[in-house]
């Protein structure tokens, strides 16, 4: 009996196909991230992209139905990269405070590590998509929100455990803090210099160390 | 003797057809950067122009040879609208502090009132060429470089005319003032609220309270 034709074989088969179209999916999606910040995420055709990864435009079709559907993946995939180097490692922080620092120091260490060739992938795509209602549009917005919203909770929190003085507004605070690194990301992709990531740091730093209580 | 026929009405008529063609050219470009920061100045083709204000392709051909000189000539556009609405005003403020914030008001003034649908055209327009080599992207880097550094000035002067401390790093503040416009004009867009604008103003206030002589 051929090992072919084992029902056991027949599963390994069916893993393996899976874990490669999995794994496939995965790549391609990597490059779509890429790609969305040099050419913008209107340039991510299917066609555009079967050039990129050298596949054909069916074989892609098969992963994607549609080009908005490939959109939203490739967002989907850009979540998991910055959760992955920014948001993770700030969560596993001893203090509020030293999770907001964390946040800033991830946040510039993923600008500085051309994490994506085009700077941040959600500064570069919601300006590129932010007059185009749609899902695409919607969840740019949503991943923006939330993560302004997580620095203001991290100010909140260090409020509550008394590291940082409570006449401060958390929202405030936390604008002043993305104003600094979303220009950063911005000057950083046209200069390439730390500069600007320099100055994002000083900017932020005086501001919280002015304002914390140890 | 027929008017037509004398060389003061040929002058007269050359100078209407000359007057014609540049008030054209000019209501042509004013559209064409306000459909910039809706559609992109990618999506800025001659075609797509054509359609938005009603016009030949042939006849918008006429006035702009290549899509190129299209994008530079809506820049130039965008840039005489910036000098009117925000550094022309600032520029006959009585002191250097004064001017510095005249030209936050300015900014802060010209995204509130809508002067183009998409937000600040720099930022829309830099944000989708950035990673695209070429005069256009070289035109919005410069503009956009020239901007910081008039905030820089300001600062300098305010520190010469002793209304600003000598101990801040005018680079560094105005990376912050700027920092702070920037993020306000992305919130803007997409949230359509003054929120963000009010952001900006405290943020810049309280800083420039906290260092200014007097």
């Amino acid at each position: 009996m051929s090992d072919k034709t084992t029902p056991r074989a027949e599963a390994r088969q069916r893993r393996r196909r899976r874990s490669d179209g999995e794994r496939s999916r995965g790549a391609i999606l990597a490059q779509a991230t890429r790609l969305a910040t040099v050419e913008g995420l209107q340039g991510l055709s299917i066609g555009r992209l079967a050039d990129a990864v050298e596949m054909s435009k069916s074989g892609l079709y098969s992963h994607f139905g549609s080009k908005k559907e490939l959109q939203l993946a490739a967002i989907e995939t850009a979540e998991a990269i910055f959760a992955d180097r920014v948001t993770d490692p700030a969560a596993g922080a001893a203090s509020a405070q030293e999770r907001l620092r964390r946040l800033v120091d991830g946040y510039l260490g993923y600008i500085a590590a051309d994490t994506f060739p085009g700077g941040c992938f959600f500064a570069s795509a919601l300006a590129e998509v932010d007059m185009q209602p749609g899902p695409v549009r919607d969840r740019l917005v949503a991943f923006l929100a939330d993560w302004v919203d997580g620095l203001a909770r991290a100010v909140r929190d260090a409020q509550a455990e008394g590291s940082i003085g409570g006449d401060e507004d958390p929202d405030q605070l936390a604008f002043e803090i993305e104003a600094s690194l979303f220009l950063a990301n911005a000057q950083y992709v046209v200069m390439r210099t730390s500069q600007p990531l320099e100055r994002a740091r000083r900017a932020i730093d005086r501001r919280l160390d002015a304002i914390s209580v140890r």
